[in-house]
């Protein structure tokens, strides 16, 4: 169903004697530092953009934990807003000098699994005996935003123009955090009516919480041990919260539902607590919609699977990309339906990048998300 | 979701002092024994049904061997084809003498359950810390189908007039075998131009390749290792067979799709090792749809589930039921599209019930399903 | 795909020398007036309630005008809060004295058409020409809800228990408007991101508009020519209204979308030109979301339908019943999302109907609806 | 949602003193003429093929009589078998020599059109008040595949390589006809065991009814009034075969299925006859497909349309298009599934193309699809 769409080009356009731009390179476990890199050549079908705002991503933690493995001098970082610098020879129906954004995810557009409706596995099947990420290509296949250039691939299919109103903070948020929170929404199939629960309200989950009262669910309970983010989580439309810390969210959540249990329960974590969790408050015929970068083996008890016979789904989304995904988000974002701002805790120049990175990986400070800007 | 619908009223029918007839009755683990008892009465919305034709079900040697609980004096059986003796003083649309069959499953209609497109989970969400199945009640907890007469409840909702044209034998894998095998494609959506594999090949999982191949799936991909199995497998649909006991059957579907796995994997037994090779030969993106009755907990590698990220989903799906369901499993036979008649290999009498679970529960003879006639 | 459900039990039952009951009777053509009726009787499946609030709705009005044609002597109205009275012999799982809802069309549960995923459709397929609305039953085949009393077909599949916190009003709209308002964007498959517009903002249009902005439609263009209704529809959910008296709303709405067009458009109105305005604004590929009642023959424009190679679709909806699409809409007025209590305009007592027909026949004095109390 | 992807560069490619290769141009109503052009150059995202099969649609014959308008000097044909004859500079994963089909429907793949998964759309809303079928560029608005020479635009979008055991003629109707006709089936979501009505048995609607059996129906009716397509029809699937010169055929389809109509009814004629007929005989709840590319205003009667209320959807369909559409064709076809070379009923070299057309849009000699060879 997906093709390759490996690019060589990018390795060896990082040749010496060109000119330089800063950086935040993955040296090696527990080591991303700020260094300089030659600006990038852009090839026929890329865009080169010039960040103005980027930001720090679980994943990136990860990646910096050596949990989550990439190439020794590879540039970290998804999630871009920035000014187009410089667009490839075959590129049209763009500017030099557009602000856009582009997706964390960036499918080609022509793949076989773009064409078959699932653009964000717009890779190949298997590497290493791991299935990659097929349309994951910045900061994980190929250099990333953390820096002050980055080129976008296929920027035809990525590049999203940012209406003038939205303030860069503004969409900061909708590259992969609100793309992907939504999707554990609409992967999990919400309808009018349903009663959801989010399981970790990091933010992620603030935004699969979000997106669950986007879409009409009409009793959302979130769950989470940090009290700021049960508040936030409620600015974010949960209709309850259960602090994990206190009371078991399993029995919590039967009680709340008078034992019914809940239509879509969204993973939020990666842990095997959290989605056996989830899978336990499901009502008969429930979804349970993940959103979690496991870490290692998951079980499934064979009582919360009604032995394969409750009509249970477990579905898996990874951050759906596109420019068409990212202008829908920034509707959302200019509509005022749903305001991320309040995800931006902190902020940081890119030159003090590592001790945003040491923020952020200790969770310090009520930290949610860091606003870097070169 | 669900609401309760307990049926007290079917204990305290079997009163002494009535006409008796002979029925398949659980004893203890290991013990199945044909008894009498007495012919139930009808309740205001139930049918009696005079018993022509049934089966014996794989889920049956469940309860047989101890594996799964049900209470000691119940009847066994879940697949009926017979005749309305009586109908219940509420039910109107059916006449007595006409030639019936239901669902293994027999939703109520009124339920929540039922008015929220989720008919087979008609039940209490959980007891004794197991989700039931609610819908499921004959030979589990209410009296079943291995017996003289057999009460239908909600017989508005569950009887199916059986087409003339139509014996026995052709439509007695309605109730659950094709409904349940055809499931397996259906919740795995299969689309024109689908690869499918379907790991074992037993009853439901050759109506489940029998299923992908009615809904356009053009390589279907069969695995077994009993050869009689696979040359039923091609004649039920299959494009080619898999023997798992000569390759390794992952390797051998990755081989035969050149890498790039299948669309939906249907798992058509119920164990970890099914379950995991079926989550292995997924292309990103795929579906995992089970049928299986598994007997201990699951384990999902994290590799074969691309740590939560390859937009893979697993659903389970319990055997549809209904009038409806039955009708249209019907029509599927009286067109000839599929002819099931290929599994019923041996035929009992109801006296000789015993010996069919012998030769059933230990698979002799090339057995695939065996017809019981009163 | 659906069967007779016919009930004529009820004709039977408004016998002579019985208690009595007012109720609001179809005499003849543009004459609706209060008389007495005996209290009917309540068969196995059936409920009678007590009316304490009801309304009138516009098909009543085009019953009124002799537009949709029903049987003299009958009771109009088919939108009932009251109080359990009397349950049938067979009916379980509520009690005498539960106030309770039912929606206005009254699914059996137990029809072919019921058990194929199309409950509102649950009668038979053709009569005198014309298909009629199967599953529509009160006011139109059977008594109805403008009355003293009510008798509840199908009982369980029909009876929604209203919870404690929620008043008669509260609850008033469920049965037919929000389940109609809904039904529009449902059907229409609003997603996150959308841009919906919504033609006539009577209450079944400004329950779309609410529907459309609870699924998640970040931008939502109401459409009407009354001032009045055009605030109500931005307190419902619109971002942008257009008042059609003043400009061209299809050259208004492309306009807005600069060109695009809408992703859906919901016609709820009935009429010709909210019908072709809906079509020529869609995008290609949008859907249009018809919920109006119409009158005559419509016409689709050839170049407004892209001569049938756009991708649209015309999708029609009746209003979803069923005790659990009840629920799930008192869930909605019970978590705040919606409050359909500024529909409710004016108040008259049972007694007074006569009046409260000619009021909102006429439109007079900015009425959107009225509630009845015996 | 759509965005303009208008090439310009193609028209200036024609210029003086190139190559020369045949092409079929229309040069004005009821004239297309062999003729010579430029072999086109060849744009970075394009790739050059040497036709060896293509074929004449009915849609072609629309515009040689002048019912589709398309500029003078264009050439026709939209469904290419071909030799990658030249990639342009961009292009990679392709090699000059490979034998492929592009779809009639070429989507860019990074239009929002496409991303919003409705590839078929792919172009701008509005052009002279009508709007246009923005995929279909092939013959339409750009050059097309009745000459020895065709530029397929984005051509890692829509280069789909032909396996080699398939000959020129199996995958002939791939492009358009197949992928029509199925859509028909696939847009009117069949299931398992529906009842299906295919109005019109032409290419199209023949394969409509192959589609209608791949996707499970139990019942296909086929609708025409040439023995010999129907003949071909009950070849392709269908259970049962209706001749409206003969019958009525909505009466005798009520009539087959004892009144309840059919869940699916394809038009694939675009008539008002076929589109009503189709509308009259759906169940309540069901579905009209339409493939019908329609020259007049449409009207749907009051009654066929049960006032609005019927819940039925009428959806439209253009042929899908892009490499993964005509790789899955391609499998049904090398599956044995459906055999499609029956269509083709005569043969003729490019050089008498004109008597192909003379012969094909005079449907003589029961013609149903000529191949044509260069």
């Amino acid at each position: 169903m997906t093709d390759t769409i490996e690019r060589p080009g990018f390795v060896e356009r990082n040749r010496p004697g060109r000119a330089k731009m800063k950086a935040a390179i993955f040296v090696e476990k527990n080591r991303i530092v700020l260094d300089e890199k030659p600006i990038p050549d852009v090839g026929p079908l890329d865009a080169l953009i010039r960040i103005t705002t980027t930001t720090i991503c679980g994943t990136d933690v990860h990646i910096l934990k050596g949990e989550y493995p990439v190439e020794k001098g590879l540039t970290i970082g998804h999630e871009p807003v920035g000014i187009i610098e410089k667009l490839g020879s075959a590129v049209e129906g763009f500017a030099e000098g557009q602000r856009v954004i582009a997706g964390a995810i960036t499918p080609s557009g022509y793949s076989n699994a773009c064409l078959c409706g699932c653009a964000s596995q717009d890779g190949p099947r298997m590497k290493h005996g791991f299935k990659p990420m097929g349309g994951w290509r910045f900061g994980n296949t190929i250099d990333g935003a953390q820096a002050e250039y980055l080129v976008v691939p296929d920027a035809m299919t990525n590049l999203a123009p940012v209406p003038e109103a939205l303030g860069d903070e503004q969409v900061l948020m909708c590259p992969d955090i609100m793309s992907t929170g939504f999707a554990g929404a609409e992967s999990g199939k919400v309808r009018i009516g349903d009663t959801v629960a989010v399981f970790a309200q990091g933010p992620i989950g603030l935004c699969a919480t979000a997106g669950a009262r986007l879409m009409g669910a009409t009793r959302i309970i979130a769950v989470d041990r940090v009290g700021e983010r049960l508040n936030v989580a409620r600015a974010m439309g949960a209709d309850e919260v259960v602090d994990f810390s206190k009371v078991d969210p399993v029995e919590e959540i039967l009680r709340l539902t008078d034992g019914r249990g809940v239509d879509v329960a969204i993973e939020a974590l990666g842990r095997q607590e959290t989605f056996e969790a989830a899978l336990r408050v499901l009502r008969p015929g429930g979804t349970l919609s993940s959103l979690g970068v496991y870490s290692s083996d998951l079980k499934i008890p064979l009582d919360a699977f009604a032995a394969g016979l409750g009509d249970n789904k477990i579905v898996t989304s990874l951050c759906p990309g596109g420019k068409e995904r990212m202008r829908r988000l920034m509707d959302v974002v200019a509509s005022g339906r749903v305001d991320a701002r309040a995800l931006v805790t902190h902020r940081f120049k890119l030159d003090d990048i590592e001790k945003a990175y040491d923020l952020f990986s200790h969770q310090r400070d009520g930290v949610l998300k860091v606003a870097i800007t070169p």
